[in-house]
């Protein structure tokens, strides 16, 4: 595909003034440094501008000028991205959708929402539950991310062991094509067999394909209770055998979610969380059930308690109200951005089938200690997702570009060889590009280079990632 | 594309036998007059050859010779399709996957299924259910048509107000491809954000980009308590607005399904099925509720009858044995073929947000009035999935070839305007290829041909459907 890319002139910045208004222009200087990064590491990548348009028909208009200049387009959310999707890698233009975030209607008829791209995933959560209505998938980052960088990534987080993820809410959305033209993907239907489904080949493609400008996503009825267990493990690989006896045992809990005492410390030290502490824990199990009828998921809650102390729990704390709920899950939630301050990190989104997790959460194990690096794992355990925050620590730069590599390749090799894949959530975004390898031979690329093209001729939306 | 295709000559029989043995060739007379057809209306297409692979390396040896000899090659599971995807209306070769009917692996642990394309729905929901394990989706055709079939146009069937549809099981995919190249598409894995979403770019395909050689589906705990209601309403419309009400209040049905009393009656007449009877009669709604707590459920059911008679049912019954659960499931079942028996007629698919339905059906009773036809509705009413079976009586040829399809396309354009699309779960195929314009405009049918020309450069898989 074409590059180098065009370089932005003034003239490119009067013509974009003038299109989207001198407010929704940023060039030069301190106003673009924050659109330089996102949570990813510490990377930074200015862009030339950044510009933030107000209406599809304005990112449209944009894409039309950029893909006639050949000039580089890297879309961005809420920047919470953990795989650097919405870094502009190769400067150009920073098309950020934080103007376009109004819900435009919930369908309390339908269970659906119209949204724009910008709207923050917690909003629209919040919003939802007012009309007794759920939007299930819970990114850590709910309360900044905006629904469009879900879509872009596919986001999960803790629900999805019983609801799924991104991809199994969204029914149609209205993307801009590097063209300039507007075309909705789907329908606004539960069911849908007419032609390729272009709605889910753009979930998950990351900004590569098009900047989606509208979408339709779908709520289910809001569960009315919730049960909250805790339990400590000594033992990892016995903590992830019982996330699979919980399962197996024909419970469908709505969250079945791991993390090392290592990740709690931190989280409580950094939150000034309240948490239980217990002798000899590695790692803590946290198990949400939820349902309509209190006495159904009382007994479920129940059968759970003797069924975790069998498997190796060493006690079970069950959240007694909605205070202790909101801690237990907070200093889960904020594990990934404490970990972020405590030292420069490369965090890893494996996923296996649920049941090879003893396997893999062992193998981290042994790599980490073969390579010397200190890993924080934790995740959703209940589908096979953990996460493994490798943190640089005192690794000498050399050891940090070199070695740590290859151990993440390692990692994902045993993903491979597992039945699972490198990225469950985060997306490949520029970290993981690398690692394709691993997952995709010579003709899966092909394929996907040749969707690129098809969608984006010029290769001028999110340049430089792993497409 | 490259057209028109080789016609089959001794030379490539003689390939295909030494590829694949003698028996797992047809060419002539009446061995291949049954791949002529499938359930779509009264089309037949002869193909030149059937070939039978009993491999995913026959198969893609199969492909790599039609695509480097110019060989027309049109996939077949079952025959059992609704939209004519089965036909090789260009001849060539009809490649059967009916040899490749094995369940390869249950897998208990993860919950998940590895099986060939050619296994029957229905020998995989009892393989599943011995292991306590439930595969949902359930088209009307279950007890025959095939799985790789379901993937070809992502069917439904009544659990889908519940379940969801076929692509919502699709975990993974062995597909060979037009070159030869056999690929899998995703991981084994729930979650799965590493590239772009080739598995459900396949689900829905219709066999035009590739050939399903094996597939990994997922499976979910098996609910173990079912509760079967029935209503009789005097007014369809009603009906279509009872369905709301459930929804609304919060419950959430494993089936809502309507049922017009003219297809209840040929289907009873045909089966031989008890059924009740009851004045007045115009439709009927067929509710499951399904769960693990039979006191939930038996509550939940007591709040549904009094729902239902306050939305205008007649009466409700219920089934309070599994005789007449299976009776009034067979009559639901067997509507769509035997109303095939009772006359020529097309089937529309149409769809829409669920609230929309009583819009969708007034006006379908107002076109086939004017239009003088008579039409038989059925179908997953709970996602605004209905079936409109337009039966030809007594209607002229001439009427049926150039009336009817104008009375069909004003039915999808009023789908479209609804928010809904011109099939939910049967696929495009032929027959309804020439309504995609309702739905599509150029810049979407593009992408479509683009995305084709990536996988099937020169155009030889299911050529003469829909892209």
């Amino acid at each position: 595909m074409a590059q180098p890319f065009h370089t932005i002139s003034a003239k490119d910045l009067e013509f974009f003034a003038s299109l989207l208004g001198k407010d929704a222009v940023l060039a030069g200087g301190a106003s673009i440094q924050s659109y330089a990064r996102d949570y990813t590491e510490d990377l930074s990548f200015p862009p030339d501008c950044v510009l933030i348009p107000g209406t599809a028909e304005e990112v449209a208009a944009v894409l039309a000028y950029c893909h006639e200049h050949n000039i580089a387009v890297t879309p961005r959310g809420a920047g919470t991205g953990l795989s650097g999707g919405s870094l502009p890698v190769f400067g150009g233009v920073s098309l950020s959708l934080q103007r376009m975030n109004r819900i435009l209607h919930i369908d309390t008829k339908n269970f659906q929402a119209r949204v724009q791209p910008g709207v923050i995933n917690e909003v629209l959560r919040e919003e939802a539950a007012m009309h007794g209505l759920f939007y299930p998938p819970d990114p850590a980052s709910r309360g900044s991310c905006f629904l469009g960088g879900n879509i872009a990534h596919s986001s999960g987080g803790p629900r999805a062991v019983k609801y799924g993820t991104t991809k199994d809410y969204v029914l149609n959305l209205q993307v801009a094509l590097p063209d300039g033209s507007l075309i909705w993907t789907g329908a606004n239907t539960v069911k849908n067999s007419t032609g390729y489904n272009l709605t889910q080949l753009m979930v998950g493609s990351e900004g590569t394909l098009g900047v989606v400008t509208e979408m339709v996503l779908r709520l289910i009825s809001k569960p009315v209770y919730t049960i909250l267990l805790l339990a400590p493990f000594a033992n990892p690989v016995q903590a992830c055998k019982a996330v699979n006896e919980v399962l197996l045992a024909g419970f469908q809990p709505s969250a079945l979610e791991l993390m090392e005492e290592s990740g709690v410390r931190m989280s409580v030290a950094a939150t000034q969380t309240p948490f239980p502490e217990h002798p000899d824990t590695e790692i803590w199990l946290l198990a949400e059930l939820d349902g309509n009828h209190p006495e159904a998921l009382l007994d479920e809650a129940g059968r759970l308690f003797p069924l975790l102390e069998a498997s190796g729990a060493s006690e079970v704390l069950l959240a007694d109200n909605e205070t202790l709920k909101e801690q237990w899950w907070k200093v889960r939630r904020s594990i990934g951005e404490v970990v972020k301050s405590v030292s420069i990190y490369k965090e890893e989104d494996t996923v296996v089938p649920r049941y090879a997790l003893p396997e893999l959460m062992a193998a981290v194990k042994e790599i980490s200690t073969r390579y010397g690096f200190r890993a924080v794992c934790y995740g959703h355990a209940g589908d096979g997702n953990l996460h493994v925050n490798i943190l640089k620590d005192q690794l000498s730069d050399r050891q940090w570009k070199e070695e740590i590599p290859k151990a993440i390749r390692e990692i994902f090799e045993q993903c491979k060889a597992l039945g699972g894949t490198i990225s469950g959530e985060h997306g490949i975004g520029l970290v993981q590009k690398d690692y394709l390898d691993v997952v995709f031979g010579e003709t899966h690329f092909a394929l996907m280079r040749g969707i690129k093209q098809v969608f984006d001729p010029k290769g001028i939306l999110n340049p430089g990632k792993w497409v």
